[in-house]
């Protein structure tokens, strides 16, 4: 089930990342090159981090191939995408929920403390869209707004104390499916954020 | 050949790098980070990506020399740079040609998938000028420009294409260059570019 | 003695880096990640390009918790922070020279070429606030201002340079941290600065 979760994952990571390309007017490479790096440079940063070679997307030609779909079919319909809306948002949450689980998997079978299997699985789940914006001279988004990235902590440490509780990995999954897409709903619904932190002193350090 | 070619190209990179840090007003360390990063820059991310370890600068201080001198060099002919564009671009144009057939072969090497090759050659190509980019705080133009990051797409698929076709590796070198040389320069002369997204939607995912 | 002002080094770079996320409105977890990423990222560049895995931090979770505790108590005492300015600072230059240090041992250990040994003291040295800076949207202030990156290349060459002429290590770093907090502190109260290099051509390579 991961796995075509998965599918559904980069496809709708690769459409984000072609969306912000077409907001600074990259060319079709540019949009490509995004598009790709939105949907696999999160867990290129969490393969490198962890020394986890060959990196995953080099094994596996296909997951490149729908990046690159995906980012060029946005184009496509890019005119459409305003009433697709709610729909685009849960694919990136179940995009960002299934990142998640799969980088803390990664990491638990490398054998690493529980703070890097969870910092492994927030790394794959939000580095792509930072990347993204950092690519699209934007500061990250995914620091400042209703929950995003927070979602993903709760996921990564939901799923690790089931796991050591010794709950199945199925329900473990579906649990953490749940409450990370409930959270994520939640948060863009009622617009529920994190407190921010202002500090306006004009330099330092 | 493809040696002495390297070090027009890294010198070439080094020096589009200090304009770019100029154009900040950096200090003459930042000048010299930017020039190495620019040159250097790309083939680096490469190593990283494919694991191949040590990475390659680590073991030629001759390239960290040059790409030091490059930048420094670069800042006493600065006001003399643009009765020289014409041969800087040709040398920039040497210079990403020369990457891409470097970085395709590193992948070869290491038996990479041909997708894989293909992606190793532009991300040597095009990468560090996408990392001067981001320091210096503006988008990456290589995903804009009149084709340039496309050049480096074409010379990857031919030189791959020909040595899978059995032609010798002088060969295909030598028409990888003219094919990129010339792609490049009907870009610049004709002002080439690939179409544009253009996406205005104020936010999403 | 380098262990302690180790963690010294890095709680005053965490700061830094969640008064940068602060100018930037980020939300706590934005607070977190970037105190992380400035503390921990110079060390975690070089421990890559090094292929010095595992990298460092994951192998200590007590720097994990002392970066993201740092970020956090910076907010609650932030208001105060423009008393604690001097303080700061030399806080913040022991710990340029600290990670500088460390650098070129990890370097030394894996047995680099001397020019890698420099460049590795200077990557853990300056590479936190660069990513810090990039992250925030700022052109990295460590390539602009008054002499910083120059003390960490400074203590660096210095270093390097009395360990092969056979001084004992404790020396050495005595020597090592005194004339940089010295070159540094010199740098901030007479305001010297490198050379900067204006370069105002519009568009090149």
């Amino acid at each position: 089930m991961l796995t075509s979760v998965y599918f559904i994952a980069i496809t709708a990571e690769a459409m984000s990342g072609a969306l912000a390309a077409g907001r600074r007017n990259m060319d079709l490479f540019g949009v490509a090159v995004i598009a790709f790096l939105t949907a696999l440079g999160g867990g290129t940063v969490r393969d490198i981090l962890l020394g986890n070679f060959p990196v995953t997307w080099t094994q596996h030609p296909s997951y490149i191939y729908m990046t690159l779909t995906g980012g060029l079919v946005t184009i496509a319909i890019a005119r459409f995408m305003r009433h697709l809306r709610q729909l685009f948002l849960v694919l990136d949450a179940i995009g960002l929920v299934a990142f998640t689980i799969i980088g803390c998997n990664v990491a638990l079978e490398l054998g690493y403390e529980p703070i890097v299997v969870v910092m492994s699985g927030i790394t794959t789940g939000i580095f792509g869209g930072i990347i993204r914006d950092i690519m699209c001279g934007r500061v990250p988004q995914v620091l400042r707004r209703e929950i995003y990235a927070c979602v993903s902590l709760v996921v990564a440490v939901l799923y690790l104390f089931l796991l050591r509780q010794g709950v199945g990995e199925g329900v473990t999954q579906l649990a953490a499916f749940s409450v990370g897409l409930l959270l994520r709903m939640v948060a863009i619904r009622w617009r529920v954020s994190l407190p921010v932190f202002r500090y306006s002193q004009a330099r330092w350090g």
